[in-house]
């Protein structure tokens, strides 16, 4: 017997063994850093203040022992903020963990 | 590259399309109730008010359009309350559910 019209449903992130959070919210901070090279533009974007988005991305770059965001600086283009190699790692970690999960629940879903 | 100390962390529940859930907090309540033969006694575990757990009860019993708890009337042992088969069926669902998710969240979290 199956209760059909029930389906699974759920949320996950990223987390590290000191709690420090990545979920929806900080991917998408990320992904504009990424997109627009600059935390004021990301952090306007997502309507949070610059000192909100400057301390998200302070606690990730301490999170694992890895910078995840750096700023540039000098330079005839001066300014502006990018994602590292290893914040671009992170971000694809969480995607690949947010489609193996929307697998997941297609699987479990079509089981019954 | 990997960021190996960032872990995939989650929570799940069933959902009707009706938006009626089934989470580890009602499924506490249906297990006691299976548990304790009685609303009462279950609600008073889960330290909620009996109006409340009946109202979870109710929206549970109607989300499905399957009773999922039945109150037994009248007999020599009379009263109490205790799970369908449909609502043993919805428990075990959502057992399935939470250790597939476990095994998914273990699986993902080794791959590294």
């Amino acid at each position: 017997m199956e209760i059909k019209n029930y389906q699974i449903k759920g949320r996950i992130w990223l987390e590290t063994d000191e709690g420090h959070q990545l979920g929806p919210g900080r991917q998408k901070l990320l992904q504009a850093i990424k997109e627009l090279g600059s935390i004021t533009e990301a952090a306007k974007k997502m309507k949070m203040s610059y000192r909100y988005a400057w301390e998200i991305i302070n606690e990730l770059n301490s999170a694992s022992s890895l910078i995840i965001v750096e700023k540039n600086t000098g330079g005839s283009g001066g300014g502006g903020s990018k994602l590292t190699a290893a914040g671009e790692a992170l971000l694809m970690q969480y995607e690949h963990c947010k489609i193996a999960f929307e697998e997941f629940k297609t699987e479990i879903n079509s089981r019954k």
